[in-house]
């Protein structure tokens, strides 16, 4: 069912030193594209691999004539200033580049050819891997959906629909940023329950929202279905997205299109995409249902599903203020989810999306959701921790926190560990809060 | 405040003697841009003006050496494939190309130069005239919102927002097809109110929702807000928006995210773009809203934009059944809504859409959602038309609808007119209906 190879060798070490350290996000194992630019001059962003805390420039690999046949071609595709030609090409063609730098990279590989040519991470900006077409959220975690329905509609938290539909809305694709690039608190619509009126001002309920970002590869045509069994092949990988949403302006603005001016300001994901062939090791069982729970529908289940529908990853955000910034303290982790307990499969939503003939473009993304955990330390979003603002949360240093304020720096990692296989890390995604800009409104 | 110039004048005529017979949607006070590809060799899309019932390519005037300055700056920027570049200029460059290709086109023009170069609208497919990035959907008929409203929510039609807010939702910008191309009907999860779970089966209740489309010309940067009384200058143009709608599929998924499935498996747009500045004449008083009504906020309101916010344009929705199509019988008139009694205008649209933030790229594209009237031949859905399916309407051969059926083909038009300037045609927007293919699913 899921076929692991040589590149997946939990054994295998890299000339590249650093990849080889425990707890290293980029072993030899994991080679994840991305897309850079180096240094002050802004020179044409270029396709990319990380190796420990290095960076192989694919066009470097094909001017040292390293690469041969689809890896070769899969490399030309990569090497421009977005993935989206990569991605476009198909499984065949992103496993034999990803094999050929497995490689090149191993000890006793191409280090004579490459090692020179190597970029350190600590010296390059990244970019977004891909021109993203378009956008879609997804809703996919029944104990976000069961806490923040709980807060939204009190006498109606989980509706009907949920455990038959991935539930998702159409997000705003314009506003994805990378990592590091700081995100402005909105303005927006309020209204306090007990207003009459509402009034434009900053937002004062700023959240993340922690999720896995999923990148398609070569997409359907209009009108087309995207089968259960082939939606592995339609993934080109995997990044970590945080999905800010403005509570405030959220709760008076969603019904009943859903949200809008509350998601659409910024949404951040992290460089590095974590292909669908580096993930094999971490595919796994797919949540239970609980007794009682309906069946999905035919197109949503299988037998393959079951065994292999999960993802065993973890993920973690943190919180940095301005004191903490200051005193170079440790971020605080406020919450770690697990995926693996998300109520729908990124193999569900993505054939649920192209279920009714949507077309997905190479480069088009989407996100699951916050990720939240049954219990109190797994909660992907503020709102849910606060319990909507009613209860504090207290850093180490004594200050506290219901909703995010300006300076706060929000950092959240993902990685997959287990016995018997190597550390699949995903960097990490990160961006600070800029303060609102604009005038207040009657 | 509406500037008016030579371009406008209503006695103005054209060598293409086919734009000054009365009736045409493209006089030489129309002007629209799209985008064709000739003939059946495909070949390069190319930019071009309509004239009568012949189109102006671009790259024709300017190999004459016609274009001169900012104009000719602005052809070469709409002379590609799409329009995008053109709509990144701004409205100076829109304005001075406009006034140069009138002055060519008028008795008296570059008749000698162009007229063989003319190329018959018969003879050319017409293009998708932008690479959309984000496409968005508002819901600005209040007409519209509380029809739909009482179908969905009997008890709760219009929401307390929908007086503050120009509600909208993020829409699919991949399913976007041009004018001409079929839509296929869509598969997605149905549960009738007796049923204790949904089945995934072909759409029921297909229906087509009428609609002015909107084009952004050079945008803002992440974080900027565009000002109410510089919208104007940020939209390129207009065209007709058939945003289809699978009604049972809706109802089912829409909670509590909005609509997906239900709207992402095609959107129609009609081929040319009327440009802002051709619209001037038609510019009038912004809707009255009835005694008693909250005055909008102050970002959205001015008093230059309650003189000039709305727009004078009439549309018009058909179906075209295949036995009327067999028999060649004109296509049968179903609404015909006015866009004058929107609720929320274009420019508060778009300024609300920017209102938190968010960026618009060239090229970008908003709906102003259904456009219905209150009168019962003025709806812009089949939805309200037959009450949810309750009422069937019948066409002169004695056919019946509630909802679309498959091959019946759906043609909206749109156009402005009125005493003492030139009518401005919108041309049309149709799409006839493929049957779904798939498998039902228990």
């Amino acid at each position: 069912m899921i076929v692991l190879n040589d590149t997946h060798d939990p054994n295998l070490k890299s000339w590249v030193t650093s990849s080889n350290i425990t707890g290293s996000d980029f072993p030899i194992q994991n080679l994840p594209f991305g897309v850079y630019e180096k240094g002050k001059n802004k020179e044409r962003p270029c396709g990319c691999v990380a190796i420990g805390d290095q960076i192989v420039t694919l066009s470097d690999c094909l001017a040292k004539g390293l690469l041969t046949g689809k890896a070769k071609k899969a490399a030309e595709a990569g090497a421009g200033p977005t993935l989206n030609p990569l991605m476009a090409l198909g499984s065949g063609y992103w496993s034999d580049l990803r094999r050929q730098l497995s490689i090149l990279l191993r000890v006793g590989g191409a280090k004579t050819e490459l090692q020179e040519l190597l970029v350190p991470m600590s010296g390059v900006e990244m970019c977004l891997p891909a021109a993203i077409g378009d956008y879609t959220d997804f809703y996919s975690s029944i104990n976000h959906a069961t806490n923040v329905g709980s807060l939204f509609r009190p006498d109606n938290p989980l509706l009907p629909n949920y455990k038959h539909i991935p539930i998702a809305y159409h997000g705003r694709s314009s506003s994805i940023r990378i990592s590091g690039t700081p995100s402005k608190r909105p303005f927006g619509q309020l209204k306090a329950p007990d207003a009459e009126f509402p009034v434009l001002d900053a937002c004062k309920r700023l959240d993340y929202e922690t999720e896995l970002g999923v990148f398609i590869g070569p997409g359907n045509k209009l009108g087309e279905t995207i089968h259960l069994e082939d939606a592995a092949d339609h993934i080109f990988g995997f990044c970590i997205l945080n999905d800010w949403s403005a509570r405030d302006i959220q709760a008076w603005e969603y019904q009943p299109l859903g949200p809008f001016i509350a998601k659409n300001f910024a949404t951040t994901i992290s460089p590095w995409i974590i292909t669908m062939e580096a993930m094999a090791p971490y595919r796994q069982k797919m949540f239970q249902r609980p007794d009682g729970d309906p069946k999905p529908l035919d197109y949503l289940t299988s037998v393959v599903h079951e065994e292999t529908g999960g993802l065993d990853i973890n993920l973690e955000v943190a919180i940095s203020t301005p004191q903490m910034q200051k005193n170079r303290d440790t971020p605080h982790v406020i919450g770690s989810p697990i995926f693996c307990d998300m109520y729908w499969s990124v193999f569900q939503m993505l054939t649920h999306h192209a279920s009714g003939g949507c077309d997905f473009r190479p480069g088009d993304f989407f996100g699951s959701g916050t990720i939240s955990g049954a219990k109190k330390n797994q909660l992907g979003s503020l709102l849910e921790v606060t319990l909507g603002g009613k209860e504090a949360i207290e850093f180490p240093n004594g200050e506290t926190r219901t909703f995010l304020e300006d300076g706060d720096e929000v950092v959240m990692r993902a990685w997959c560990h287990k016995d018997g296989a190597a550390r699949i890390g995903f960097g990490e995604c990160r961006s600070v809060i800029l303060p609102a800009s604009g005038s207040k409104s009657k």
